[in-house]
This record gives structure tokens, C-alpha cells and sequence, in this order.
């Protein structure tokens, strides 16, 4: 009962991957963590969008053990959770397997910051890990797909940048909450996409000049940002 | 009267594929069989989506003679037969022209296992199948077209790849029963798509390593399956 | 008021163009001759699909005058006339800047047959015509675009492949009537789709081997076709 | 009060930019002016489009001082004003990242003119301004984008080429009014695709002839234009 605003509002941000073309079928997950109860709500195993309901979300706490809800959680929660212990400053985490980020995640590229619109979200690349290793892959599997992720933060802000791609599998995005971490990962395969645009009609196409790199970064949010109403 | 179960969940199948956009007009056909009863019920040829109605739906024995139904079966009809001869544990079959696993085949390339979402569905390659002779062309045409599926298949088991390319022509998908075989030709679709985007944008790009696809594979099918509620 | 159902027909063609995602705008426009009377009904020049009226639809004689109908005709009239007067077994044309179609036109290629998707409606490449010389460009523009679309069929039936492309412009397509050359017109887009898929994934892709052409294209269109209810 | 009737104009031109799918959340934005009273009604900034209501229509003067509302208007407003003090003929403008315009503006490419599609609108490139240098980008960056639009039209007519695409940035259209400029927006897109297209199909595809792109703008655009109802 005590988790039903956070189940509520994971549920939502679910649904939105489907309205947003970013999944088929049981494709993707989002989750988001309550910090002052040390929980996390996320999205059931193998359920169909058109089939989920509200209370079908699971609780789970940051060791992975389910709190309340009767069914599975996402066979990807270790990468969930393992990401909110990594990352304090985040309150929700979305996986898809949208179409061009998963494409340049399948060639184990970095994204390229090309244009405005990606100088606009995230300050430099979108990293793609480096590949997982066999004893990482036969070992505790989604728990190593978070370490790639992290370890590829060693020196770098979330905050800045706060979309990643795996190699050979696919994006995690994340950000305050569910609906920021769906609206990011949205953001990223329209970025994907114009990249791969901008690449395939030119494969030399140079990088954003660094002036303009943080011009745009910065004017949205910088402490000096003027874009939007606040 | 018998079959009518079976036309109704053969017609819901077809009426999927151009509710997922696998179709246009015409194009496609989905079947399903009843074993017990030895007959397959499959789409009427060249007859619109948006015409068709559950008791359009032809029912045909193993040998392709018409046991119910006024209409002509699909002039595929002896490619879906000879598939559930040839595979005894598959329920239903697909056959659709959808644009990217269609351009696979008229590129006569098998599509490589590039990222998780491949290996999720399909153990390796999905197979292009080797262009039929002018004998085969010119004999019993789609009967030969399911020869060249199955001689593929050969040291293969159907189930660990459930789709296949027709080289210059189109995939064939399957599954357990008639919807299963649907979903397998909407995921093939997409990872067509995916595999795709991935070598225009790489030419290069290296198929995933074996420890990630027996681990995506096994967690979804193996005796050990982790993922969904089951 | 003899027009009467003629004009529906070809209103009814148009508004077609705009539900295949075909047009945006103004663009394109669909015709459809009445042989014994010698009209042509035609849409009007620069109307929005979604402000026209069956009543709207123009009708002009084989001379391009106009016969009925306060409007202007199409701007592309005498290249439908010239096609109605050169092709006497059609009885509609279609003209849209369909997207890929419209590419293979600007990029000045015939669209090969790559596959069966192809074979099943068009016996052969689709041509591209040549470029206008400035004497026709500068000279009766449409009607010499016609021209060139027939002097491309001096020596090929128009029935074995109704659908042509003009070199740096765009489609136009035929059938026994307007509503058949729009349903050309939408499977072009979709041959066009996937041999652009099809090349740019394999610049070498080969051609589709004549047995097999000729199979799919004589299984629908040949005397002893099987494919459909007739 | 008095501009309610801008503003609702304004309004309804920014809600287009979303039904033709040319923005996403809250990109982009479109803005009319009203040269008899000096004043510019344009987007207010960072609102969602299914959030935006006709009162939240900002309007400033010609030297971006809010004349009415209570929002901060776009960000992009510098550029707007920019463009309406330097090109006398024009009552609108839009700024979108629409996808296949912004990856040629990612690749700093001009569109060139492959076809009819692009000549019936535009008389000769889409042009793809210089880079801003540091300079521009560290001063008043979004005035300076609109200077370095005009220097493209130092010698050209703007409304015979009544778009551009800013390097490594996105595109501005503009029209007699706010929903003209929205149509040039939208032809710009399909425009930009297949060019992308028809480059991808063939690198080296050539330019139209300069007769047919006269042809097909004067057909439209000059004092002996033939289009339309007009």
C-alpha cells in the first residue's frame, strides 16, 4: 500500500516507452527509487505493455530482493539498482532497445556530438562501454552490464551526459525520475538517428566546435541557463 | 463447423500482420495446423485484409487438397504444408514480404547475430536460404521453396530459429501456434532493421561475441530461463 | 452532370493517394478516362486533398480542353493525355513525388528486380526515361515528359510493367483505372523501398534470375496464372 | 488584446509543426510579425506543445523587448527579429530540428538540387550557412546565427529560396506569414530526405539541368506561372 504513488508513477513512465515508439512487445523497462525508503519500483518480467496494470509493478530493495508485488521483476533489475547505488544524484532509470541507439550500440560506437540538438542534452559523447568479458558475461551478468556503465562514469558527471549505450546490446538512460529517464531515452534515439543520418551521408563528418558544444549545454543548464520558464 | 475455432485464430493472425505493418494490400499469409486432425487452416490467395472474414479462411489437408472453405487457399499454401512436415513441433507459419528482412533476402546475405535483441529470439545467424535452381523454379515451384528452407535446416533445430529468408524473395517465420509465428515475423522485422542500420553505418561491424548469445539466448529459453513470469 | 460518376471514381483515387502516405500537400494527382465519351477527369491544379469536393474534379477532352468543371486542371494534364492517347488499353494514370521512388528518379536509375516483391507486378526493370532535352523542357514541357515515358515503351507492352519513373522528377504509374494505377503507385513506393534497402547494404546485389521472374510475374498476370480468386 | 489575433495565428502554426511531425516535446518554434505595429508573436520557451494554450504566445518588438505575456519567448527570438529586420518581404518564421534537415546541416552541407520536388520551391541549393566562429558563439550567439543566415542572402532574393539549414545546427524557413513558414518547413523535410536518399543510392548523383530548374520554379513562381487556381 505504502508504494502505491511510486508504483503509479513507474507504471506511467512504462507506458510512455510504448507511446513513444521506443518498444515492441515486452521490450524495455523503467524504473525509479523512493531514496528516503530505499526502494525501487520497476517494471514485471516478460508483461506486454497492453496487459500491465499499476499494481503489477514490483518493489524491490537495493540488493535485489522484492519487497512487495507477486510477480518477477525485470531480468534487468541488478543493472537498475546497481546503477542507484552507483549514482546518487539519480531517480530514475529507463532500458529500451530503441531502434538507431541499438543500432550504434550493435557497432560498438560512441555517438558523436554533431549538432546542437545533441549538444543540447548531453555535454560530449554518448558512450558506448567497452565490451563485457566472457567471466563477466558467465558471471552475474546484469549486475557487470551496470559496471561497464559505471566504469565508463569513472570521470565523468552523470548529470552531463546522462545516456549511455552498451556495447552489443543496447541504451540505458536515466535521470531525477522515471519520466525524465523515458524523456531522455526519447531524446537519445533522435539523436541516434540524425547521427546516423548525418553519418551515413558523410562519414567524415567533424565533430560540433567546442565553443558551440558548451554554448548550448550551458545555456540549458548551467547556472546562467536561459532556456525554458524557471 | 469443425474448424471453426481454428479459422477464427488463423484470421486473428492474419488481421496482426497488417495491424503491425508487416503487410500491404494483399501481401502475406499466416497458418496454423491442428495435428490430431491432420489439416492446416491458411488465408484465402489475393483476398484484402480489410475484406476478409473468418469464414474466408480455407482449410486444407497435409497433401494441400481443400477439406472446408469456398475460396482458394494461398497460392503458398504447399510451402506452409511442407514445413509442418518437414518440422513436427511447430503449430503455425508466416510468410510475409516485410521491407527490411525482405531486403535481406534480395541482398541474398543471411542476417548476423549483431546485438542482444538477435540473440534474445535466435541462436545464430538467421539463415538466407540458397537460391533456388531453374529445375526447382520451373517444377513444383513452392513446394521447392519449402525445400530450400528445410535443406537449411538440416543440422539446425527449427526452434532455435524460428524465422529464415527466402534469398530474392521474403522471410517465412514460426511458432508454436499461429499468433507465436506472427510475433516471431514482427521481431525478425525489426531485427532486420536493426542489423540494418548497424553495417550501413559499419560495413564491418563484428558479430557478437558466443558467451553474450548463449547468455541472451538461455536466459529466455534454456531449462534455465530467468526472464518473464513462467 | 454525366460526369457524375466518373468524377466520384477519380475523387475517390486522389483522396486514396493521400491515405497511402503517398502526397503531402498538393502533390501528385490520379485521372481516369472515359473511352467512349473521350474525356479524361483529372484533379485541379495546386487543391488540397483535404479541401477537395468530387465535385471539384475537372474534365478535359484528349486535346486537354476543358469539357466541364470550373477549376484548372492539373498542370500535369497533357502528360496523362499523351499517356491515354499512346496506351490504349489503360484506363488511369497516377502522378506522385512518392519519397523513394522519387529518389531512384533523382538518382537517374532504372529500380533492377531484385526480388519476388518486384517480379509479382513488374516483368523487368522500371525504367527510368532519359533526361528532357532543353528544347522539350523550354518547348511543351508536360507534354513532351510524356514522350519521354512512351518513347521508353517503344518496344514494351505498357501492361507488363505499369509504372515508370521520370528521370529527375518523379513517378507515374497506370491501370485499367485510376483506383488500379494508385494501387501501382503505392507498391512502386514499397519496390522502390526495398531495392534502395536492398543496394544500399549491397551495392552489388544482383538481379533476380529470369526463371524466377518469370514464374512470379506469370503466376499472377500469364494466362495460367493461380494466384487470386479468378 | 489587441494581438489576440496574432497570437492565435501563431498558435495554431506552432501546433502544425506537431501534427506534421517535425518537432518532438519542445523543440522548435514559429513566430509572425505584425509590421504595422512592430511586433513579433512567437513561441514562448520550453512549452510543451500539448501544454501551449493561444494566451501563452509571447509578443516582443523588433528589438526583443516582451511587449505582451507573461513568459520568457523562445530562445531563438534574436534570430526571429534578426531575420524580419533584414528580409523586408517576410511575415514568418520556423525553426524546427526536423530530422533529415538537420542531418544535412550536421554534415554542413548544402541541399542540393536533385529533382522537381526541391525546384518547384526553391531556385537553386538549400544552402548550409558558414560555422559561427568562437567570436559569434561567445557574444550574442543567437543574433549572430541570424547574421550569419543573412550573409548567405547577401546576393540571393529570400523568397526565392525561403529556407536555409544553419551548420551544425538545424533549419529556419520563412514565409509571408506564420504558416507559410511551416509549409516551407515541412517541404523542406521531404525535400531533405530525398536528397538523402538519392545520395546514399549514388554519391555522385548529379544536379538537375539548369533549363528544368527554371522550368519547374517559374512554373510556380513567376509572373507566367500555371499552377494552381490562381
Amino acid at each position: 500500500m505504502s508504494y502505491k504513488e511510486l508504483k503509479r508513477e513507474v507504471f506511467e513512465a512504462n507506458m510512455e516507452l510504448q507511446r513513444r515508439n521506443l518498444v515492441i512487445y515486452t521490450f524495455g523497462n523503467v524504473s525509479q527509487i523512493d531514496r528516503d525508503k530505499g526502494v525501487v519500483a520497476i517494471k514485471p518480467s516478460g508483461v506486454a505493455y497492453e496487459d500491465m496494470k499499476p499494481e503489477d509493478i514490483v518493489v524491490v530493495d537495493l540488493e535485489n530482493t522484492v519487497v512487495e508485488g507477486s510477480m518477477r521483476p525485470s531480468s534487468d533489475t541488478k543493472t537498475h539498482t546497481h546503477l542507484y547505488r552507483a549514482f546518487d544524484s539519480i531517480g530514475g532509470v529507463t532500458h529500451t532497445h530503441s531502434t538507431y541507439a541499438t543500432a550504434w550500440a550493435q557497432a560498438r560506437q560512441s555517438i558523436p556530438c554533431l549538432g546542437t540538438t545533441h549538444a543540447d542534452y548531453v555535454h560530449g559523447d554518448i558512450t558506448c562501454t567497452r565490451d563485457l568479458t566472457d567471466d563477466q558475461v558467465n558471471g552475474d551478468y546484469e549486475e557487470e552490464t551496470g559496471v561497464q556503465i559505471t566504469d565508463a562514469y569513472a570521470e565523468r558527471d552523470p548529470n552531463a551526459a546522462p545516456m549511455v549505450i552498451v556495447a552489443g546490446h543496447a541504451p540505458f538512460t536515466w535521470g531525477k525520475d522515471a519520466a525524465q529517464s523515458v524523456y531522455h531515452a526519447a531524446l537519445l534515439e533522435e539523436i541516434a538517428r540524425m547521427a546516423y543520418l548525418t553519418r551515413t551521408l558523410d562519414p567524415h563528418a567533424a565533430v560540433l566546435k567546442q565553443a558551440v558544444m558548451d554554448k548550448h549545454y550551458l545555456r540549458k543548464h548551467g547556472k546562467n541557463a536561459y532556456y525554458g520558464q524557471s
